[in-house]
C-alpha cells in the first residue's frame, strides 16, 4: 500500500478523537513520519516487529496526556508510551494496532539548588539534565551509555549504568513522580522529601514498571555536589580470578569509587580499533577500569594510592593511572564503544546480574560454553555491581534455536548462582517468557493482580515487563 | 476476671489450631504473660488499648508463621505481627481480638563478608545487627534510635533515624525479602544483588506497609565498610536562619557528614539535667551536631576543617569539636535522651518532615504558635532529611479537642511547606484519619486495593496504615 497506509473506519474515530485533543501537527497517522518511532536499540535478531496500524501522538502537556489515555481506556486501544527508544528489550516498540505515545515535547527541567533536587519532565534527555544541573554546580549520578534516553524511561526502566557502584540506580535517586494512571487520573506520588512514609510507596511501584502501569510525565530527583576530581585507573591481571577478587577487597577498603568496570583486553583492543583508537595499556589481559571522584584530590590520591596497593597485593601488574580530563574522556570513551563496535554483529544481549562473589565462577562458566561451542562470546560489565553483559554474536549456520538453547544456558548458570536475568535492561516485550525463571507463580500473580489494578482494561504497553 | 480469662469456644478451637502448629509454651493465652505486648513506645494519650481476646503465638520458623497465617485467614481472625515494640504510632498493638504473631524466636543473623551483605531474621534486634557486623569489619548504617527494634519492624515501617543523611533510609538497605503473604504463602523476593530488574519490585513495596501486606521473616541488607575515623562537631548559632541555611551549604559544599541534626539549648541542657549530666557547650542558642565519618583520619580532618568554615561565614560561632569516642558517645547520648526526658510529659510526638529549605519558616511557625498559646513545644530533628519531631507535651486543661486543633495545624504548616504528615514514624494505628491530608482519594483507592490483593480477608494488622 506503499507510505500512504489508507486509515481505518475505527483509527479514523480515534485520530479524530485525539485531534479533539492534541494539535493536528502533533497526531500523526503518516507511517513515512513515524518510522523513528517504530523501533528501539534491541538487536535486530531479537526485535519485535511493529504492528501495521498505528498513531503518533505527541502531547504538550500532563492535561493532553490524560485525554489520550482516556480515549484510549474508553475505546480499548492500545497505547505505547515512548521515551528516547535506547532501550535492549523492546519496550517502546509498539507491537500491537494502537497509539504510540511520544513524551518527547514534556522536555523542562528546573533545578531546585536549595533542595539539590531536578524537576525533570519525562521527555527531557538525559544529556540535558546532566547538563543543566552541572551548569549550577550540581551532579546527577544515574548514567546508562546512552544520553540520547530520556527521564521518563530512564525512570520506567529503572536504568543502572556504571556509576551505580556508589549512587545506586534510578530507583535511588527519585524523590516524586507525577504520573497519568491507564484511565486518566493525574496523580502526584511522593515529594520533595528524603523521608515520606505516607501510606505504601507507588512511586517505587511504578519505577521499573516499564510503562506498564502508568505514563510518567514528570519525576523529581535528587542530585549531588559535583567533584573536585576525577582520576581513572586501570588494574591489569594476569588471570580473571585475581581480578575479580580485587573487586571486594577495593569495595571493602578503599572506599567507594564511581565506578568499577570488568573488561577483558581482546574486547578493549578490538573496540579501539573500530573507533580508529589505540587502547593504551600494554600489561594484562583482564582489566578493572575505576572511576574515582572525591571533593578535591587531596581526597583523591589516598583512595589512589590504596586501590593501588590492593591491585598489586591480589596479583595484578602496575596500574596505569589517568587524571586528564582527555585521556580519562578516551578511555571511557573505548569502553563505552564496547557495545557499538558488537552491535552490528549481535544477535542478542545478555543482562544477568550474580553477587559479586559469583562474577569468577559465572564468567569462567560462560567462557567454557564458548570454548565448547567455538564461539565468540564477549562478556564484560559493572563488576561491582555483578551485572555482566554477554553478547550473542552473529554466526553462520546458528539456528534461532541454538541461540534460544545457549541464552538458556547462561540464564541457568546466573539462576544457579543467586542472580537474575536481568540487572538493568529489563523484561521488556523480549524476555517476558523467561520471567518465570526468576520469579514464582505466586510472585507473578501478585503482579499481574496489580497491573489490573492500574490499568483494568490492559491499554498500557500490553505485552510488556509481565504476562497480561 | 482477673488474669485467668476465659477463652472462649472460638478461642478455644483457634488455639488447639495453633498448638498443632507451634509448640505448647509458645502458644500464651496467659493475659498476664503477654502484657509486654500489648502495648508499644505510642505517647499514652494516644496509645490505641489492646483488644480482650488475644492470643500470643511465638513461631520458630518461617514454616511455623506460614501454618499461623493459614489458619488465621480461613478462620479470619486478624493476626497482628510483632517486632521489638519500639514503635510511636501504635502500629504494632493488637487492636482487634486476634493472634498477637511476634518473630521474636526468628533471631539468626548470617553475614556474608564477601558481598558485604547480612541476612537478618525478622526477630534479631538492631543492637544485635550492628555488633555482628561490626565484628567482621562492616558497619550497618540505619540507626533510629532504639536498638531493641528489630529488624522485621525496621524494615515494615521503613525506619529512618539520623544516618539516613549519607546512606538513606531502610528502604536503601533493603534487597531481598522472605515473605509470608497473609494466606500463607512463601516468598522471596530480590537477591543478594545491587542490579535486579525482574518483575514490579514487590520488595519495595513491601518495605514501610507496616505489616499490612505480608509478615517479613528474614530480611537480605547491604553492609558498608567500617569507618577508619569519626569525629562529632558541634555549630553554635545565635539565631535559627543562620543555622538553617548552613545545613543545605554543608551538604553542598563539605560532602555528605553521617549525620547531621538540629536542636536548640534549651532542649539539650533540659535533657543532660534530666540525665544527670551537663551539655558541654556554652555558647550559642540553635546548634547543628554533625557526625563526620571517613575511611581515615587523613580524610576526616580536611571536612571538618571545611564544615568550622561554613559554619563561621553564616554567622555561626566557634564550632566544639569532639574526636574521643567517649566524648562523642557522652554527645550522642545526650541527643538521644530527649525522647526519653520528654517521654512522660509527652501527649503525642509529631514527626513532620518538609524540603531542607523550608526548615526555618517551619520551626518559626511552630515556635509562633507555642508563643501565641504559651505551651511548651519542643521541635528537634534530623535537619539534613527536613525531618522534625514535635512534641505536643502536658498541659492541665488542655483537652483533646485543643490538642487535635494544634496537630492539625503543624500538619497544616509542613503540607503547607510542601512537606507530610510522617517522614519517619509511620501511620499506624493513630494516623490513618490523617491519611487524606498527604494522599488523593485516587492514591487511596489504589493503596486499598493493593491490600485486598495481598490480604483478602484483611486478617493483617487490620485498622494500621491505610483505612481498610
Amino acid at each position: 500500500m506503499g507510505w500512504l497506509r489508507l486509515v481505518g473506519e475505527m483509527d479514523r474515530f480515534i485520530v479524530d478523537g485525539l485531534r479533539s485533543v492534541v494539535e493536528n501537527a502533533h497526531v500523526v497517522t503518516d507511517r513515512a513520519q513515524m518510522q523513528s518511532y517504530l523501533t528501539d536499540e534491541t538487536a535486530a535478531a531479537v526485535r519485535p516487529k511493529p504492528a501495521s496500524d498505528l498513531v503518533l501522538v505527541r502531547p504538550a502537556n500532563t492535561q493532553q496526556v490524560s485525554a489520550v489515555l482516556q480515549l484510549a481506556n474508553k475505546h480499548n486501544i492500545a497505547v505505547f508510551p515512548r521515551g528516547g527508544g535506547t532501550g535492549l528489550v523492546g519496550g517502546a516498540i509498539p507491537t500491537q494496532d494502537g497509539i504510540i505515545l511520544s513524551l518527547e515535547r514534556l522536555n523542562g527541567i528546573e533545578i531546585d539548588k536549595e533542595n539539590m533536587m531536578a524537576i525533570a519532565e519525562a521527555g527531557a534527555t538525559l544529556e540535558k539534565l546532566t547538563k543543566t544541573a552541572n551548569e549550577v554546580g550540581l551532579f546527577f549520578p544515574a548514567h546508562p551509555g546512552d544520553e540520547n534516553a530520556q527521564i521518563g524511561g530512564l525512570v520506567a526502566t529503572n536504568a543502572g549504568g556504571s556509576r551505580a557502584v556508589r549512587y545506586g540506580v534510578m530507583r535511588n535517586q527519585v524523590k516524586a513522580l507525577e504520573i497519568v494512571t491507564p484511565v486518566g487520573n493525574i496523580l502526584n506520588l511522593g515529594r520533595r522529601l528524603h523521608k515520606n512514609n505516607v501510606g505504601y510507596d507507588l512511586t517505587q511501584l511504578i519505577i521499573g514498571s516499564e510503562g506498564t502501569l502508568a505514563v510518567i510525565t514528570k519525576v523529581t530527583l535528587r542530585l549531588y555536589p559535583k567533584f573536585g576530581a576525577t582520576a581513572t585507573i586501570i588494574l591489569p591481571f594476569t588471570n580473571r580470578n585475581d581480578a575479580m577478587s580485587t573487586v571486594q577487597k577495593i569495595l571493602k577498603d578503599a572506599g567507594t569509587p564511581l565506578a568499577m568496570e570488568y573488561v577483558e583486553r581482546d574486547l578493549l583492543e578490538m573496540t579501539a580499533k573500530h573507533l580508529g583508537e589505540k587502547w593504551p595499556v600494554t600489561i594484562g589481559d583482564q582489566y578493572l577500569i575505576i572511576i574515582g571522584a572525591e571533593a578535591s584530590r587531596d581526597q583523591l590520591l589516598p583512595q589512589s594510592v590504596r586501590i593501588r596497593e590492593i591491585c598489586q597485593q591480589n596479583g595484578g601488574l602496575e596500574p596505569f593511572y589517568v587524571e586528564s580530563q582527555r585521556d580519562q574522556d578516551k578511555i571511557l570513551k573505548i569502553r563505552s564503544s564496547i557495545y557499538l563496535a558488537l552491535k552490528n554483529e549481535t544477535v542478542d544481549i545478555l543482562d544477568i546480574a550474580v553477587p559479586v562473589s559469583e562474577l569468577v565462577n559465572v564468567v569462567d562458566s560462560v567462557e567454557e560454553i564458548a570454548k565448547r561451542d567455538k564461539l565468540f562470546l564477549p562478556v564484560f560489565g559493572h563488576a561491582a555491581d555483578g551485572n555482566l553483559h554477554i553478547h550473542i554474536m552473529k554466526r553462520e549456520g546458528d539456528t534461532a534455536d541454538y541461540v534460544e538453547a545457549l541464552r538458556n544456558e547462561i540464564y541457568r548458570i546466573a539462576i544457579d548462582a543467586g542472580g537474575v536475568i536481568t540487572g538493568e535492561h529489563g523484561i521488556g516485550k523480549i524476555r517476558t517468557a523467561k520471567l518465570q525463571t526468576s520469579l514464582t507463580k505466586e510472585e507473578i500473580a501478585l503482579m499481574t493482580a496489580i497491573k489490573r489494578i492500574f490499568d483494568p482494561n490492559n491499554v498500557l504497553n500490553p505485552g510488556t515487563k509481565i504476562p497480561v
